[in-house]
């Protein structure tokens, strides 16, 4: 049989005893794509490895400026390269192309890389805190060995493993990475990881800088997170996977990253309902909606106080989800999640109130979906009605009154976002300090009168939150420079002679414009 | 039978259904001290966690000026009980009163909490991060519930659980401490928590702010860094009780901080010895015997490239070893466990060459121990010749030449600190080229021709390192603010209305002079 190749230690291989193969299905037709991808064995994770481990300690003697260089060469090449990287994420995930993939989410890729590149160049990132007093120097750096990245399937550009936020937040903090394709993409995956390595080559990084394998068979996905010679790792997906490789990593002591699932509660007040119910449920459907719901930011849980108005918003919302045709899917994998996601809803007490169903099509779709319970029963049974359906399907939590909406607040699982919708004369503002206490710690992101999706790529961006929206509340996944912070040491230079320290730590700012805390002030100066 | 009280929710109380009791020993005489301590069941942790949890949500209304307030007057009620608490720790752990306890570790104690509330008060700890393009703010805050602190036995003021960097740091971030002693000084622990108390009385903070326990059974141990309601915890000790709760916290998706163990590798290069031998030995000795050997940052492992020279300079080490009259250790405990080390590393093939037995005293005490053995070896059976013996004893590697010593690095694991001795006039630079790549990333804190022990409180110190000497390679347990941040989450306010914004994240600055990051640039301006 014919495989497509890996990418390891520098070269594109035919796999060496994969572990098995799988195909991919255009989920827009439900037809099998013609390439066969192999499921690396044993012998393909060791080498990537290995060779991912010696240039770790290759590149900790690059300078600064040559990541940068590759980030930006790299962002080129998908730029030239737009017509035949949407084709065939397209193909391999239903996304449109316009405007999602080539307006919207290459253009962000590229973005992302190129502000990874400015960060890496710049260094203000790495904190470079001196007390000239006693001479001791610190530094965040690059960690003792690859980053293993996995991405997820619902971004095949700018969460992809070889191209998106991790990959470029590892490679900016002077990491090398090894990219675990999604297997719901490992076409785009393969177009992007030769682009990379071409600028590897070009800008004369270590050879395995980037390494890339589709798919591994589970006890190797857990090797590529705890092995001896593995920085960190970074997966975003789904909970149940992403806790077995939290296991393993923090069994041996490994960093990772997860960001693995969220419902995004938002909160709508009163005061905001009487003022502009039906504006509200069109943004809120609107961001159910997009991507086909499967966003991780996609409000999955809508609080509102009983009364009219609430049961007035709830028709206007069930009759706008039955009235729209469903996204495609990304996969086969798509309806019968949402199905078991709805089937533990419902047995906890929630009702469907609009669709609930699969779609019979030539492609995958399932019905939006909206479905309601009351406070009480959702703070009683708070674990399983949390349970996300990853598509365009949410649960309307109806309230007794403000405090009952702070309970359902006080036992929300952590989560990515969170957003509260007020009146704007200040109406809610009573009800909004009842519940922001509670609310606030258990998101990453608080919003107000704005729907959680559209993660803006600016350095003030939390994409984590508390556990089990993530693995640890005080990173975040997008946002740069923060991002990097995830794949990074702090290294303490104590006595160490001038010309052993880093740049970044010598007397003279390398940039003459990097931020740096000499003796407690953020300064740009010199010592 | 009378017990010791415990400090749970803003009272003294009797214990609850203790689990048991323990009393504590005079390490310098081998005899009883007369109180009695309870074990603390089921009942009062929980009572602590959920007094905790309420203080936790408490405290996010309080001004920031309010913590800097505690720490100071704590500062001030422990500067004024000197005399007690000098006298108490003493007893309890044999270190002496001076110049140890009273001029060293208790002023560092309260410099530690001054530092503190000036960062709590000066707030650029918490990274306030501004886009304005955007209105997305964000900043590092207080974790949603009380932080457990579990102190070590060698340091009873400076690490305390009630008084010291992790409590320090915890408090200043804006989190209720639930400090659970050590077992070797709770009658200092005890009089710490009283100041404490009484400072947050004084102060007006929540009665739960600080909570104090002596020992639990292991099961609530795990429970105090697990229960859905504990914000993060910390733990200075050994590693077979830090990996313990390590799973606990990992399955519960909590963070925790821990520093476990380290032996602190020294590489003494040939030039540095021709230069310099007898005052490189006698500085090791120096610091080796410090707190008899009780230190984190102990130097337990000298690499030398073999010669004459090195044969010289070990001899004169074991002399001095052998010359010098042993300290006293912390308890019972610690001659048992440097005994058990020592059986490990000879069993891997290390030969004593000065000490190696236990000392017939009235105090406990070992002799001091130097061991010996050659590279090949150790690089073949790394893990147990790493084995800790907390205490004056040390394995000397000597190695065939500067390639070993680098295969020796290549083998070691995370440690808090590595040093390198080099000639002054730069004839061991290639050597130091070559090992130091291996050396850097394994260690928290690289030192140049200076001993690891006497960790400097700065902003730029690092006493973390890569695991297992902790469990995260990114935070620090000493070095304000910056220890600070694993006591914090990551909080996004995204469109959120100007008067609901936390003071840091307004347009005024709210100090004047904090620190804030404002469209890309570090700036004390208001927008």
């Amino acid at each position: 049989m014919h495989y497509q190749q890996v990418l390891i230690a520098g070269e594109w291989r035919d796999p060496h005893h994969p572990a098995g193969h799988f195909d991919t299905v255009n989920p827009a037709r439900k037809q099998k794509l013609p390439e066969v991808y192999p499921v690396s064995g044993e012998h393909d994770v060791n080498a990537a490895i290995a060779a991912g481990k010696e240039a770790a300690v290759e590149l900790r003697r690059v300078p600064r400026e040559r990541f940068a260089q590759f980030l930006e060469a790299f962002a080129d090449k998908i730029k030239a390269h737009t017509d035949e990287l949407v084709t065939i994420a397209s193909l391999e995930t239903a996304l449109p192309k316009e405007p999602r993939l080539k307006t919207g989410e290459l253009p962000r890729t590229t973005n992302q890389l190129r502000t990874a590149a400015q960060a890496a160049r710049e260094r203000s990132w790495c904190h470079a805190t001196i007390e000239t007093s006693v001479n001791i120097r610190s530094m965040m750096g690059p960690l003792d060995g690859p980053v293993s990245v996995f991405g997820p399937n619902n971004f095949p550009f700018a969460f992809n493993s070889v191209a998106g936020g991790d990959f470029a937040a590892a490679i900016a903090a002077g990491n090398p990475v090894i990219a675990k394709a999604n297997t719901g993409h490992p076409g785009t995956t393969l177009v992007l990881a030769r682009l990379a390595f071409e600028a590897v080559t070009e800008t004369g990084l270590p050879p395995a800088t980037v390494q890339m394998i589709y798919r591994t068979p589970p006890e190797l996905g857990r090797t590529l997170v705890s092995h001896e010679h593995i920085g960190a790792s970074a997966f975003t997906g789904s909970k149940s996977a992403g806790l077995k490789l939290k296991a393993a990593a923090d069994k041996a002591g490994k960093p990772i990253y997860l960001e693995m699932s969220s419902v995004n509660p938002v909160f709508v007040l009163p005061g905001a309902l009487e003022e502009r119910s039906d504006e509200i449920a069109a943004e809120l459907f609107g961001s159910c909606a997009l991507g086909a719901g499967q966003f991780c930011t996609n409000p999955g849980l809508m609080i509102l106080q009983k009364g009219d108005l609430t049961e007035r918003f709830i028709a206007t919302l069930a009759q706008t989800f039955a009235g729209h045709e469903p996204g495609v899917l990304l996969s086969a994998q798509g309806p019968d999640g949402i199905l078991n996601a709805l089937e533990v809803l419902k047995a906890a007490g929630a009702e469907v109130i609009a669709g609930g169903d699969q779609v019979e099509d030539d492609a995958y779709r399932f019905a939006n979906t909206l479905l309601r319970i009351d406070g009480r029963t959702f703070i009683k049974r708070p674990h399983e009605l949390q349970t996300e359906a990853f598509g365009t399907a949410s649960l309307i939590v109806v309230a007794d009154d403000i405090q009952q909406m702070k309970e359902v607040a006080s036992v929300l699982e952590g989560n990515l976002t969170g957003c509260i919708y007020s009146n704007t004369q200040g109406q809610d503002d009573r009800r909004y300090e009842i519940l922001e206490p509670e609310l606030r710690p258990r998101v990453g992101r608080l919003l107000n009168d704005k729907v959680p999706t559209g993660v803006a790529v600016v350095a003030s961006m939390n994409h984590g939150g508390p556990y089990p929206a993530t693995g640890h509340p005080g990173f975040t996944a997008v946002g740069l420079p923060a991002s990097m912070l995830r794949f990074a040491a702090l290294y303490c230079y104590d006595n160490v002679r001038p010309h052993r320290l880093p740049v970044e730590l010598q007397d003279k700012n390398p940039t003459g414009s990097m931020w740096r805390l000499i003796d407690g002030q953020w300064t740009q100066r010199d010592i």
